[in-house]
């Protein structure tokens, strides 16, 4: 029942030191030096790092989407992600104008019931704010523990809000303490330059990156930025892409606003030149937003060092370029949009960001699982190594090498958008809640383990666990 | 020798939870749930936060100015931090041009040997980039772990330096891996503002605002940030007051450059209005950079809260109102300037940040401990409770209630510039090291027991703790 | 045939001088020292500057609006207009979707044939940009001259357009030299605020103000300037009332887009607190977008003095307070929107900008004249006192004083939006086409006289008057 | 005595129209069409532009600099301007510390006295604001009509004035009515940079460049800005070259101040890459600031178009390849700085600017002449074609093409630096005061016929030429 985690050195968003843990009954009690406890086993960590466990803000699992339905579920998808050192996701749960949320959810609830390896949520897609939304959504705010909803501010006739809906649901939230998540991109033209690049004959996957420019995805953060700012609500920018975005951000966050950033590491890696790859292999790196010209990944990357954007998302989104991508040949506008990108998302932003230079050890464990956890509500159950948490832990071989490839990774799809990239460091194990999901590189967790989080509301005041004495509680967002 | 403190809340810049922590020989050396161990002392904590100490970067204890003295030495102005929760506090060591740096390092030791009751280090002022100080400087930063460099942009014919001195600086501390600090005004214009007012027969303290208005600042602060961007160095601007000033350093963040701002209590707490109260009063509040309009105040407490500015020093300096103030009596420019603030920086800061929710309790401890810590070297030693760091600890009793008086405060100063604020929340005791300091609220510490801290280098990768493998290090600014 | 206006002082908006103007068949023939012409008459303007006649880019007359009309047609308001120093408006044509452009187009000559005193032209509403639409509307902007088009980001359900639809406007202008207007305030979220303040039992005036708050302009103006900046077209932004518009299109025009913008008198005199007067009154100052903060202003006339801002509109679009603007008794939704300026534009300006020293006599000429004749393709024709120009002149006497009623003024409606507003300098004669319709402060044109102005392309390139050789022609835009 | 310039197209920064024109004693009598007049000699411009003649606010004639004089003096230089269609320079006066301003004054005017062929006026170097200087300054300004100070921010040692002195300059300009110009560069960092460079052995043309970077102009800029707005007084910003710069006039212009900004032909044309040609001939294009990266020239034609910046100067400063520039052969910092544009630069602007469709022709009057003359108090004597202007008039074939180039100029120097530009337009004829200097492309003024100009005070209030009434006045700039 209890596992000691000796000789590791433990990483923080702001700590970093030479330590044990003590795990009893996937809860971490104790941290210190050369720790004993009968009948501990001892797990022997020298030479890693102990990360708290990585938490995705952004999947998308068992999906339908344009007709088809995303390859990863939420079986090989939550197995995949504990292989990269995820331990948590949160995966959007969509709706539809009309029916009733509660079934939407529950739609959710069965994809991932008895299948996931980790702890998982759900966000909740809100596609209108009818007076049957009004009544039923606060219920599943306490009911649920959903406490961020999504807005789509793009894929017009299909997901798209109007900003009636958008600015409704910046009230609600303010109301009921959820944060809203907007997809920012201006759907209305995008939906025009698509049909006229089409008719023009433009059917390649590039033409997915042309018909969506950068300046509609500035556009539309600006805009979501000023409804938040009138609303004096909360708001999250999902996978962010481009300079003309960060600068809107950073706009806000200068105004004192309470506007927060996700980029993903496809944005900080790849680019628009990837969408010309010959023989359709562009439409490998079909997603929206698209990628964009080299020289916005310096942008992120400074913005992430120097807080504008705070978290990192995969937006995993995977279908099998056999199959599935091959829907857009003859029209790009039918390749169905995502990636495959919850494996990797951990350790190429350990590579690229901490290897070489661009992030401290500490930016990079709040970026990939702290900030996360304090925005959506699961501080300090996930999202850090201290006592009281849940042993959720990644033992980090930081000088392990290795080459990224789709023969070798362990998501459900055909091809890796990062297909060569070579990177240092690696999970060796990963646990749960103080169970193994991935030990010595195996797997060895079983499907259905993974709980549903009920999370809390943003910045909720708590009642902190303080004997004795009552203290009036805190924000629970240190960001 | 060793201690338990029991039954707290432990906050750091990142986590918050309940535990123990035992302390050996003055390290931090386990942290848990019902922690024993024998023969260690128990300090019993319920009902209280355990804060890590507060790191104060910007005091000056026994500085000659204006023809006098500051009130507060190193053992009475250490004495009065230790009471307000700081356990430790980096001084400015004046140089002045032509003189060796050893020798006013060594005049700074002398001021503090024997007499500090918490741990201390010096920030080394630059007069001039001359040839000696080429050659010197290296030796200081190696030996005497001086490893921030201030320059000032004002105070003409004083301290003040040319551009060219800033920028030299800068280069040097790149390649030293050194932190520029400056005060950010613009000298040469201040100095014929003030010759002009006196000229005009304006004399009173409220000149000494008017006389330095803020797009001064905001200038300075601009060209700081520009040369730091041409040298690819590294700028801390310390006082940071105004709007002006906290746009400088967002513009420059926007841009990825490594640019951090610091304020202090006065600044968000009081107001220009100040300088105006009657019988020569307004003098006990006359510092540089003079106070703002109050809704200057608004703008540093979301800069704080979004992250352009990253610390709160103190910028103590104290002068007594009656025979020391009173030598600018006809002469707001006679006038010594400086504040009482040691003291009170972390309890208003805990009072008015998180009590009335404008910051998180995360971001207080990073603000008033963590991130000075990791700017100036001294982290993980000081600036969080982990394994492995000293035991400074504030235990903080966030209930109670008390109103700041120049009556019952520690500093050697006749007035306190927060007299009659009423605050909650108060240090209980303080450790250093692991021994009392402060004991219920009473001194029980020994001038001279404070230890001289040698200083890391900005940003310099660290051998990690670990047995067995080497790990490539990290960088050691997590902001 | 012949008259010469002797002994003014001509201004135009680069130059000012004193001298002689002979006009001969309407048109400007010579400038100069003491001419004389047989046979010509001579109007002597000793003491009065001379300027070209004002063209309001911006009226409403004979407008369906909320259920009612406005009360100035093209007889009571173009009569108004030129005793006020107008000599051309440009009156919006309205449109509906599905119903055929030209018979919008007929319905508004309809309107204004027989009736106008002075020149006048049309811009077209643009409500949705379908096949039928891209078929006619090269046709209107050929055969009829129109080459302004006008798309509404607010009033939902009723004139709103969808940003496909301004896109689409957009390089639909770009390709036939239109210049595209809009009406930029978030519509969709106007349209909840009014529910949500009509549903809590807000139905005063001032809440028309308070549902449309300034951020909703900013951020509509902003979208329309990054749409503008996609579709490399041109824009003009109509009525900005406020700095968050003011600083977008600034943000705008430092990236080199041609996008520009016009502020009306009402905003640069008149503030919110006018829509708090007792009695209903409020619903006097009732128009969209609403008047602001006082602070607003100074931002507006420094960017008419700096630039940002070109030309000067009224907005013209009258109800009376009885019987009309009492619709809104119990609703302030149902406050028809609008007001009467058509009449007070060029004084006002004049005596608050040239007469308080906010801007020059030549900057003066540009906004309430030049500019606009350049922008929409009336210059040379209009807008200067130049050779072979109409003969559009108001004499104009700048030390007049008289106080602006409703009284005395000659708009068709009960009450005047500056009332009681004592003003300095006043036209005494105006000519449109060398006859006067204005002479000595007496009406005496004929209704039907004023012509219908065919308009040229947005920068078009232009054939010379040079006899001999050709010239390569010239952008016609000179701002 | 009396002219008639017939069959010729007017243009003045508003107006474009077919007329002739009738001078009488060297002024504008008369305008319009198919003039008559007694005696009068016929000039036939027939197929060409009437063009106010071109005001060249920023030269440097006969100046010493770095141990050498400037090859041009009043006389070539002159000649030179009008065969480019310049009919006006101003001058700048170089003073020194301690030595009395109308000494200085003196040796200005006997450089130029018996000289010129065009009208001519000064602007005066502050070195600094000595008790003397504000006793005599006023004095300069009143009777030798003065009314621009130019302060260097730049060229430690030699020019370089402190912020002191820039201060108290524009505090004096406000209060005299007078414009300050700032060379903006900082100039300690430069100093530092090159002796740096020098020292590391960088010693060709390409280090002039690399020592004076960008952000140090974009720096001084800003800076001198600020100080503007706290002195509350005028700004004009010579040659501005860079983006950087470009913004922190815009910046300024932004918060409504009288910010002001100038570009030369060299920075909208050449680029840094010109200072690499190899056998010393990167030394040609040695002048400060530098010459940038390309992309910097659409910014700067943008913000001529867009009204960030207003004139276009010269800053002709010519030296000879042979025998000047290579006196720094072997060390940069010795090259003599400056080059020879006084001739082509209103052509290029022609060509580049009209042609190509960057900017009108109005816009193009404008920044060559008319704004130039209204900044700095020649309006309405000089930069227009109006009625009681000087008859300064440029006739020029907009057709004509030709190549510029060192064999065909008229400037004292052995090279040019547009060298094998084609160009399109050039002057045919250029008068000053109604007197041809330039007939049929051939000289035929006389030297010393040129005119000393007493300028007007900025923004002066001005008596109006009316008769019989008094009217009030107005601000002489119409920017």
């Amino acid at each position: 029942m209890k596992k000691i985690i000796k000789n590791g050195t433990i990483v923080t968003a702001t700590d970093t030191y030479f330590g044990d843990i003590l795990i009893d009954d996937g809860i971490i009690v104790m941290i210190g030096v050369d720790l004993e406890a009968e009948g501990a086993e001892i797990v022997d960590a020298a030479g890693c790092y102990i990360f708290p466990g990585g938490i995705d803000p952004h999947t998308h699992l068992d999906m339908p989407f344009g007709g088809t339905v995303t390859k990863d579920d939420f079986e090989s998808g939550t197995i995949a992600a504990a292989f990269g050192g995820t331990t948590t996701v949160i995966d959007f749960c969509l709706t539809s104008k009309g029916a009733p949320l509660a079934k939407a959810v529950e739609t959710w609830h069965a994809k991932s019931r008895g299948k996931s390896v980790i702890d998982y949520s759900f966000h909740l897609m809100i596609a209108e704010v009818s007076d049957d939304v009004l009544f039923e959504l606060p219920q599943i705010i306490e009911e649920e523990g959903i406490t961020s909803l999504k807005v789509f501010m793009a894929y017009k006739n299909v997901f798209q809000a109007d900003d009636g809906t958008l600015f409704k649901t910046l009230l609600l939230a303010k109301e009921q303490g959820a944060l809203v998540m907007v997809h920012a991109e201006n759907g209305d033209v995008i939906d025009f330059l698509i049909a006229k690049a089409l008719e023009e004959g433009k059917i390649e996957p590039i033409y997915h990156a042309l018909t969506r420019p950068p300046v509609l995805e500035g556009e539309a953060t600006g805009r979501a930025a000023d409804l938040t700012e009138l609303a004096d609500s909360q708001l999250y920018v999902v996978h962010v892409t481009c300079a003309e975005a960060v600068w809107k951000i950073t706009e806000a966050r200068k105004k004192g606003l309470r506007v927060y950033g996700e980029t993903c590491p496809q944005y900080l890696m790849l680019d628009q030149s990837y969408l010309e790859k010959p023989n359709f292999e562009g439409a490998k790196y079909v997603w929206s937003p698209p990628l964009r010209e080299k020289w916005n990944q310096d942008v992120l990357w400074d913005a992430l060092r120097n807080g504008q954007l705070q978290t990192i998302g995969s937006d995993q989104c995977s279908f099998d370029f056999k199959g599935q991508k091959d829907l857009g040949l003859g029209d790009f506008s039918k390749i169905p949009n995502g990636g495959p990108m919850i494996e990797d998302r951990f350790s190429v932003l350990y590579s690229e960001g901490v290897r070489k230079g661009r992030i401290s050890l500490h930016k990079f464990v709040d970026i990939v699982s702290t900030a996360s956890a304090k925005l959506f509500g699961l501080f300090p159950q996930k999202g850090t190594i201290a006592i009281g948490s849940d042993a959720d832990i990644v033992i980090f071989d930081p000088t392990a090498e290795r080459t990224i490839s789709a023969e070798t990774h362990h998501m459900n799809v055909d091809y890796n958008a990062f297909e060569g990239l070579e990177i240092t460091g690696e999970p060796v194990s990963v646990l749960v809640r103080g169970e193994f999901v991935i030990r010595n590189k195996q797997f060895v967790g079983k499907p259905g383990t993974g709980q549903y989080l009920h999370r809390k509301r943003f910045n909720q005041m708590e009642k902190l666990p303080i004997k004795e004495k009552t203290i009036g509680g805190y924000t629970n967002v240190g960001l």
